[in-house]
């Protein structure tokens, strides 16, 4: 089941690092760390395995994959030793990476993405290609009539206007080729009704939103306490400081903002209400792809006893969103195989702001996420 | 449904400050804030209710319950205006304190005990007294063979040496007298086959150890997200000062082994192997009631990258204890009313150390609890 | 020595503070903790003693005294036996705080202060007053030619729209009324070459700005450390979470950017170059007058080795500025009384934003302080 | 003026991290971050320059230093180009690197490694040659009668049994030779009325004791700032936690306690007091060369008002302790150039447990530090 792993961004961090993690355990170098589908509980369950997977991919930069994996292990992301034994194999992965298609209308963008997306296929011979957003995040897009409608929207994409966010663009032409999609990043992607409907109408799954590889993830377990528990959370703030691309694109104050937001959320979807506080990010670019998160949690208790809780996290980004990569393509494919469209809400064990009307505690994503891999494996019953 | 509650070290902290709190909630006062079955998913589920709940205990200290109380109330345990509206009845409560039974032998000692539940019982027309062990932390007590066999036990406390601890000894007593028995320290309480024995042989439940207020608390959510997300734990260390007189006890050095090891069980039990690092327990006389515990966990991510996180914890630890010795209470003594013999596993969720072979990650032990509420349900197929 | 101090806010949380401290140490009936002037270093050097103070002050509330101590005991900042035990000496000084004058003019509202000032010497015999501005923080003024020259700034204060923010105009006010003015905000105060210029023609002394009882004056001793070793600091970042008057008061954009800045310069100033970072402010209504700052400091050592440091504050704002109000006002007296004019430079030690070319690091300050107790002691030789 | 640098411990982690970065530094390829000697304020003062030192020493273990130099740069401590860079020359470094001497008295023994010095200085024409203790810290030793007396010590040493610890025996074989003596560790070293007495008789200078390279440094510059605030610090509770050869030695109880309570001293002797509390040490082997301390103050503030701080440091030990190496074997080869003989109490800025009635505030160490700078610069009046 040879399954290709379309990478939107395919030069940024999370996407190389993903590539030299799955050639490096391909090649026996490394283990599967941080691979969800490697754990005990789950292991040897989804098809595609990591070994199955063929990558590639559409980006704006054309800093060569060796040379960004360099930069990686450089600042202590990946080991050296490690992306020095994949560099022959990233150098033939880099014919693959494409520039991203730019025409004169989004309609024949859109064409031109699918057609790289069938001549990867075709040339691998592959069972199927999973495209995954992992670009930079953008602004919020203006809204626009035709994001309701699927009738509507093939035509609006033949004006000279740009009618979609480049996120719900890729999420279109994936579609449209017969690849399911996946978004990995805070943007919109396929989280339109006219996408939903081309999703359902080409029996293709979808997946996202914003992979929860940090603070919000330490969030989910620990506001499930407080509420399972019955203290009250009285105010919870947090300041992530973080250097690395990602971290620079979101000091601009648009994409900040909704990633901000989609932090917070995980609050009041599992307390029941929403505490005092925000979530702060600071661009630091001396910290590069390090990451340093900090909150405080101030609760109350029997009789209104004011406690106190607060906790640092310091994460690399890339080394905790790259494993996820592979997990979602994995399960993403298994889904396609099996016959699964629309919203995958099953993932929301992976995203900030999961699809779908889905639990936001960690525990109970988690059981959902093995619930689908049970279904997902061949010969089980569910 | 009329339920006792005897507390084998009455006039202590959280013992004082669960008596304030239920009289305080039940005069509508405050809410019922750190109460599990108060919880929007559990409330109303379990009788007997707060207000239902009958307080006596024993105590080897003679310091009136109003002056404790003064005395939590100056120290930010409780609101001092609670303390003052429920003086009165305090005083009420007070002569329900009786002093810890001292005979020549320890069967002699255990009637004793014994009859003063009994007392207590028909003085208040009660329908079951649940006796709940909140006194000072004992050292391990030195091995007996009479530990083992019921037949023996009987035999062994008419004799002039002391066979069993104090704990256990409380324990015997109370289920002779025909009383489920809770044990919210670490000491041995009914941990001990004859004791098992004898709960089983009388039809009564029994629940512990170790209530689970902190740090430990923290742990049992945290271990399972690093787990679940395949990040192995390198190290796992922490340090928890406290003062009190729970701390003061624990500075010995007896004591605090007992508590530390418990402490650490919960990391290889969620992990699935222990980490280097330890739990250290420090006793400072100045932070009184308030706990503060430092964790510094480093952990191993995608290509071994290193990453960690640290969190502090500053409760107060009889506010965070007291409404958990409501709960367990209310349910012990619907279990006994439900007909529910031997350990109750199903408590998990309240203790550091739980009985049983049970899972140690708190999702899965409030959902354990969830199922108990249920099965315990009046009228509710579960 | 009998010395007024006349708060502009007297009604806010550092001033009532204040008060209470002052009038319940003079009853013995707590030490002097905070006050700097009374380490053992320092200790009976300065007159006027505390006993020696004599309140009153503008505001623009009505709030009476007793209840705003009150409410401070309530939220924990003072003792409430404390407060009890001065509510009476509180009501009486309650008349000697009187509503800010507002009049037609500036000029008119400068002589309406400089009245109540004469009328407040004069009623308590006093032999001099001292003008302290604990009023919430005002924006940054527009510029206006006349606060360069004293000549211009008299006829520009007769015209109808105000010139002066209010901080100036009671500095203004201050000042021509014969008293000395410390500014514990970072308003801009005396802070005008024409204010400047009046001191000196009055022979009055002036202090501030910005009262350091936090994180920066944490900084103010950390910086150094890391300069006099020779640690390169990469960035230095923190949060401020804050609530009570003076955080809803900071809440606001312009107020909150003159603080943060205020709160950086320590840094440029002690280590010779600006680290990476930003310093934030956040209101939390719930964390009252207590406030927790957090920081995060990267640095790097020996042949570029990265490393790092973080530090969490929890202190409580008014009652870490009441004491140095006392102390401000002693030290001010005795420089106007051995004949100081202008800036007092030596207090930078407790000021985030000193006035003149003065060292930023704490030791220094330290010294430079300690040395102007030794010139104004009288009888020894400097 | 070529100066020799005999390192006791010449394998260990601060003894080839220092000669790596003085090599790196010798050669251009970075700067001197980390030594004082360097920063602005003392720049060009102090001759011998870093190139001016030569590096040879003693050990008890035979890995090569270029293997060790691999070691640490896989660990992070130094980067591994500039390992690489200085391969060659430490490998030339190798051979002045001997065994440490053991005969059959510890007479001869001193007599040996005399030899070693002084073929040392031979060999390569030095001025002088300054040894530094950097060896595994030693328990204390048993006491001998003939620590107290010079005329005692040398008859008593050509017995059978042992009667100087190690890093005693160093010194003495140090001063007898003509050296000055520094010592970087808790260990004894030159401390003993004997070896004080053959240091004047000998017109040399020595210095210690144990490097102050982490939580010590944080403490000396935050408790005077509690001090000079005047709030009474209640408790200060901290942990360490570190890997790393050092962290293994520490881990042995003996040693253990040694530093620890030199630890502790810096509070009593800059607040005045002891506060309650204690340091903890910890080995974690994973931690490698980096150490992470916690530290917790309780603090009391205006009318008893209770505050909190806790500051988590995470640094890297050698590079941390490598550049003072070079800085004290600077100050002190120009001391002795100078005439200075005895304890040099004003490098107390560079250790932990001081020699001498001196300040134990950082911001006073400094100070004496510049003052002595400032003495052995030639051409400059003090
Ligand atoms: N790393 C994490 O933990 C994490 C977690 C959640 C979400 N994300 C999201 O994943 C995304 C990638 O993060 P990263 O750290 O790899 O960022 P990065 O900046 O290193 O990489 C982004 C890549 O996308 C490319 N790109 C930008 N616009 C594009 C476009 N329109 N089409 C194709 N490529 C485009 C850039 O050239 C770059 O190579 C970000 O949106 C980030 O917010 C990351
Ligand atoms: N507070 C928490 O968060 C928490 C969590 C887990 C376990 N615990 C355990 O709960 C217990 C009580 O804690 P606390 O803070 O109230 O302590 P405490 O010291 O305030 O109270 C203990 C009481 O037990 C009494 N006592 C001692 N020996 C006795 C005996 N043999 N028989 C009867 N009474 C006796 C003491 O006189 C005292 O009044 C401790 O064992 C503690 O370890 C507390
Ligand atoms: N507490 C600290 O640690 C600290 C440190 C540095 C600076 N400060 C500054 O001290 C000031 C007081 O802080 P607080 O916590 O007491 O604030 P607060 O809000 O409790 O008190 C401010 C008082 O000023 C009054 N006021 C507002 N405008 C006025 C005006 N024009 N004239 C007279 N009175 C006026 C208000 O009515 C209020 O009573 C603030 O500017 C704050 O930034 C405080
Ligand atoms: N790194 C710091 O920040 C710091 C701070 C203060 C003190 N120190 C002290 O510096 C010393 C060195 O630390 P390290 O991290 O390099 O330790 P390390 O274990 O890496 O090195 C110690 C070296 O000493 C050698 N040795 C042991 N006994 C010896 C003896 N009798 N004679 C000669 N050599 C001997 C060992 O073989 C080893 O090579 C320790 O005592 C440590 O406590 C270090
Ligand atoms: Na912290
Ligand atoms: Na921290």
């Amino acid at each position: 089941m040879r399954t290709g792993v379309w990478l939107i961004g395919a030069r940024g961090s999370v996407a190389v690092t993903s590539m030299v993690g799955a050639l490096a355990i391909r090649a026996g170098l490394t283990g599967p760390a941080g691979c969800v589908l490697e754990t005990p509980a789950l292991r040897d369950r989804i098809r595609p395995g990591i070994g199955d997977l063929v990558f590639g991919g559409h980006d704006i930069t054309t800093v060569p994959l060796d040379k960004k994996a360099a930069q990686l292990a450089e600042a202590g992301v990946v080991p050296a030793a490690l992306a020095r034994a994949v560099q022959g194999e990233l150098l033939a992965l880099d014919q693959h990476v494409r520039p991203l298609p730019a025409a004169a209308t989004q309609a024949e963008t859109a064409q031109a993405i699918g057609a790289d997306l069938h001549s990867f296929r075709r040339h691998h011979s592959l069972d199927r290609v999973v495209v995954v957003n992992v670009s930079s995040t953008e602004p919020l897009p203006p809204p626009h009539p035709a994001h309701a409608h699927l009738d509507a929207l093939g035509p609006a994409l033949t004006g000279p206007d740009p009618v979609l966010p480049p996120s719900s663009l890729a999420a279109y032409a994936a579609l449209l080729a017969g690849c399911p999609y996946v978004d990995f990043t805070p943007s919109t992607g396929a989280r339109m009704p006219a996408l939903d409907a081309l999703a359902r109408a080409q029996g293709l799954p979808y997946a996202g939103h914003d992979g929860k590889t940090g603070e919000t993830l330490v969030k989910s377990v620990l506001a499930p306490m407080f509420a399972q528990r019955n203290l009250t959370v009285r105010t919870w703030s947090g300041v992530n400081l973080l250097g690395g691309g990602d971290g620079a694109n979101l000091a601009r104050p648009g994409a900040n903002a909704a990633k901000a937001a989609s932090k917070q959320r995980v609050l009041s979807e599992t307390l029941g209400y929403a505490p005092q506080g925000e979530t702060r990010i600071d661009y630091l670019e001396d910290l590069g792809d390090f990451k340093t998160a900090w909150d405080l949690v101030t609760f109350e208790g029997f009789l209104g006893t004011g406690m106190r809780m607060e906790f640092t996290w310091h994460g690399c980004d890339s080394a905790l969103a790259a494993p996820l990569i592979l997990d979602l393509t994995r399960l993403t494919a298994a889904a396609h195989h099996a016959g699964r469209t629309g919203p995958l809400t099953e993932l929301a064990f992976f995203f900030k702001d999961p699809l779908g009307e889905v639990p936001h505690g960690l525990a109970d994503q988690w059981r959902s996420l093995c619930d689908l891999v049970t279904a997902l494996t061949p010969g089980t019953t569910p």
